[in-house]
């Protein structure tokens, strides 16, 4: 349902993101004035929120900058962080994120944002976009501070299922090669298998075959296979891009944020030890905001679901205005890059024609 | 072969620690520089010192706080950190690796330290120490820096063994509830299962025949099983004892070795990057200074290995003086609780007779 008395301006040029206003933690305020904040910094982005409009027309109404860039669709009901994917699938037809995920499918948003449960937002986006061609599984991508150039290392899959197949390795290192070319401008980028130990007999069989895989896969599609990778290497400046089933990567990725928070509240902790401290900190305050800045897990927020027909970001659940404008930010840009239609057409051809693939060019 | 220029004490009271003086990064100068920062701290050591004697020999000489304290085995080989570990099983007997476990094995020694390759030491272990009565896979088990008030948490597997089967997870609970009870002095230590999610829905089939055994074992085992934990509870405060496979739990603590270490890296760079900055990090030295060593890799130096007839403990690869110090320290106070012996009839009467088990006391 559309509000009429709110100006569409939808359907000019420009980019149109659908968002789903209900999922995440912090409840629709949140995804509203992360909107906002992606307007300002933006001005080509029109957005189709998914939503109760009850709830929405108010909170939208309050934020001028949004104002004739937006079409509010009326969801009755929305997804909670605990419900089942099954459930989901078979009686969310009427939730905000179904409804977000929708209006990729009908092609009048060129990609999604939802901060809700992920599960279930796989789950709809599999039987609404479907999988793309030779795809078996799709994965999450997510972006990983590093000491690499660009500041950020690509992780997959992060989530989207807990087990992967050798074959499912070798699409996740093709999927994610296309995505550091494209969100990266990385000619060939460099690809590692996570691993317990970088030997070459190290690790479960399956890994092993996943190894062979990728190795034989990297010329045709223009990637440098580094070999195993540890766990310490996923910040490093060794790799670009680390393949890992959903489980070990969700384990990595959650690991990974929660020494961070750890280090952080010590460093806090700390420099309100003593009155010396205190001082330093203050001496210090423009190097350490740059340090959090760096660090901040907010301005990296996006997983990106990669293997689908069409463009989803899924944000953190408890994701405030900034970390939702950054989601936005990403889903705006991998649209433009047409990001999605370039990843289908190489993993068509690096998985279903090995044999006779044709060299591709950088950016696909 | 016994140096018998150097006297023995090794027969007086107190423990005696064999120590594989060949395998790590750093060449036998660190391990004997570890030894005797050691001794410095704790009189009541005693050494057997396996490795290259015309090395060793010189190198313990300089060291006068260790005269009297030791005898030197002679090895003529050393493990590699490349060496496959079954090429070990079978032509090892010479190595310095070997000959610490064989001082565990034939009792005059309480516990054995090395920094060499994992997979080796566990192989030799296992063959010469053999499994525990009940213990189908031996795991390791590391001390991860957390909100806990001990300051630490516990977590298994980090890498004997990358499969685990659901038995193999609850030996794993019940061999780190004893780890926590002896080295933490915890009553009822709270037990976690990692996985991807809280929710009892989510996750490998494995993992949750795993929760329902866990869960089930809690009582007549004295801990607190508090469900399933993700990778960000890790260095958190609302559990005790992390329960994983050895793949999982491998990139788990790699990966947050190498958050800290980038973290640590950044905010040194940060503290250069400006003059205000410098003379902040000036002034809030010696808050820095704890903080570097409430999160010092080094001073938690050293992986429990669990499930044999003998105490291993495996210092990492690159520790220096510091490092080795501590997994020594490690090894001492694990002796002096007869922590082995102790974890032995706990997993004994925990696996084999789960239904009749009695309940056992604090610190068994």
């Amino acid at each position: 349902m559309t509000t009429p008395e709110i100006q569409t301006n939808a359907s000019e040029p420009g980019i149109v993101i659908s968002v789903d206003a209900m999922g995440g933690d912090r409840g629709p305020a949140a995804v509203v004035a992360g909107m906002a904040l992606s307007v300002v910094k933006n001005p080509d982005i029109r957005f189709i929120v998914h939503g109760d409009e009850a709830v929405l027309t108010p909170l939208i109404a309050k934020r001028r900058e949004l104002s004739g860039r937006f079409i509010i669709r009326h969801a009755p009901d929305s997804v909670s962080m605990e419900e089942k994917p099954s459930h989901v699938m078979r009686h969310g037809k009427d939730t905000s994120m179904w409804g977000a995920i929708d209006s990729v499918r009908e092609g009048e948003a060129q990609a999604a944002v939802s901060c809700g449960n992920t599960g279930a937002l796989m789950a709809v986006s599999m039987i609404r976009l479907r999988k793309a061609p030779g795809v078996s599984r799709p994965a999450i991508a997510v972006l990983f501070p590093s000491r690499s150039p660009s500041g950020f290392n690509i992780l997959l899959d992060v989530g989207a299922d807990v087990r992967a197949d050798p074959s499912d390795l070798l699409q996740y290192a093709l999927m994610g090669a296309s995505y550091a070319r494209n969100s990266q401008n990385m000619a060939r980028p460099r690809i590692g298998l996570l691993n317990v130990g970088t030997e070459d007999t190290k690790g479960r069989a399956e890994i092993k075959e996943a190894h062979d895989l990728i190795a034989a896969a990297a010329d045709k599609n223009n990637y440098d296979y580094i070999g195993f990778v540890e766990g310490s290497d996923i910040p490093s400046d060794r790799v670009d891009v680390i393949v890992t089933d959903g489980f070990t990567g969700n384990v990595a990725l959650k690991t990974a944020e929660g020494t961070a928070r750890f280090f952080s509240s010590l460093l806090r902790a700390q420099f309100k030890s003593t009155i010396f401290a205190r001082l330093g900190a203050l001496l210090s305050y423009r190097a350490l905001q740059k340090l959090n800045k760096r660090t901040d897990p907010r301005r990296v927020n996006g997983g990106v679901f990669l293997g689908l027909n069409g463009t989803v970001v899924k944000s953190h659940g408890a994701a405030d205005a900034t970390g939702v404008s950054a989601a936005i930010k990403l889903a705006f840009h991998l649209a433009e890059l047409h990001f999605t239609e370039k990843l289908v057409a190489r993993v068509a051809s690096g998985s279903t024609a090995r044999e006779d693939a044709k060299p591709v060019h950088p950016n696909e």
